[in-house]
């Protein structure tokens, strides 16, 4: 089984992360981001989009998209559960790691992407409505704050797939500067996912 | 078991959908949109986000967004899951139900806030990234029907979530008039979801 990742895709740290709290036997392939590597015609016979993370199964099979591939490798790997165990938390877990996933997560790459210039190469930037991307980060960090005002983790009283999505998206809105407020539950969230190992992988 | 729906909401049509092909005895609740029902203190104690789809459960417990609550229906009623039946099929699955969201499903509403003078009440409109998401739609037309040439559905030899995504997304995408080119492969899967009971529901 591979794992193809680049050091810098935001999508890939978060595969990263999981494999950290459930660790498995996986070969990683670290792709070349300056030799554009990830749009070699033999990976994108493996992702026609051209994007990290994909995973080659050893049957030939090939997942791309960072939460099938969490949710696929979670699934074959011991102890509990980051998804849930039950179909309710597995519905409650997700939910939130929607939310932290549209409204902080995708936001705060899409943010990057339409107002840095040293993006401008990449992308067609769309530099106000990248800007108005730090209202819609702000409104979804009140909400987690509120959120774990009453939990200790995003998706209930256990860490999952909710937390490393947010912490995720967390430190890629800390890497682009994005000008937001902090919310006092939130920051001791931060500082006990910061302990944990799998936010040693976040690069950014 | 209650479902919050509102009957313009492309989000609360994928659930209902859903439901067409999976049918389960539950109370549907249409929130009156002009008055605005989706945000009344009593709605926002259900989801504080103001939106619809909503699923209360008969213990109270609240779940959002359309996804976790078609997963959760799904996995409570009968017969061969629209999710897939082995943690490869659920991956592969979820994969194409991802591309479907986010290439296609989200671009398509976004397209409609972002572009069309009856919505500027609403939204802040950012005119020219809305309209840059005919691109990315098309994009993922493309990536769909190349799909198509190979599979009977998206998500491979069986009808699944991914279709469901991808045709509530093909829909909106119409209903807002977005200039795109037809795909063949595509075009003979839509005749096919046409005729199915799902396909009955979408209003737009």
């Amino acid at each position: 089984m591979r794992l193809y990742t680049l050091a810098s895709a935001p999508n890939a740290i978060r595969v990263l992360m999981l494999l950290r709290e459930k660790p498995l036997d996986i070969e990683i392939v670290e792709l070349d981001a300056e030799a554009r590597e990830q749009k070699t015609p033999e990976f994108l016979a493996i992702n026609p989009l051209g994007q990290v993370p994909a995973l080659q199964l050893d049957d030939g099979i090939c997942i791309a998209e960072s939460l099938p591939i969490s949710r696929y490798l979670d699934s074959i790997s011991e102890g509990p559960s980051l998804f849930g165990a039950t179909p309710e938390s597995r519905a409650v877990i997700e939910m939130w790691e929607r939310r932290a996933e549209l409204g902080l997560f995708i936001p705060a790459v899409e943010y990057g992407h339409h107002t840095q210039p040293m993006m401008a190469e990449y992308f067609t930037q769309y530099v106000d409505w990248g800007n108005s991307l730090v209202g819609t980060v702000q409104t979804c960090l009140t909400l987690l704050d509120e959120r774990l005002a009453e939990t200790g983790w995003l998706g209930g009283t256990d860490f999952s797939i909710a937390d490393i999505t947010a912490y995720a998206g967390y430190r890629v809105a800390a890497f682009w500067s994005m000008p937001l407020q902090s919310e006092p539950n939130l920051s001791v969230w931060l500082h006990r996912m910061s302990e944990r190992a799998c936010a040693s992988v976040v690069p950014l």
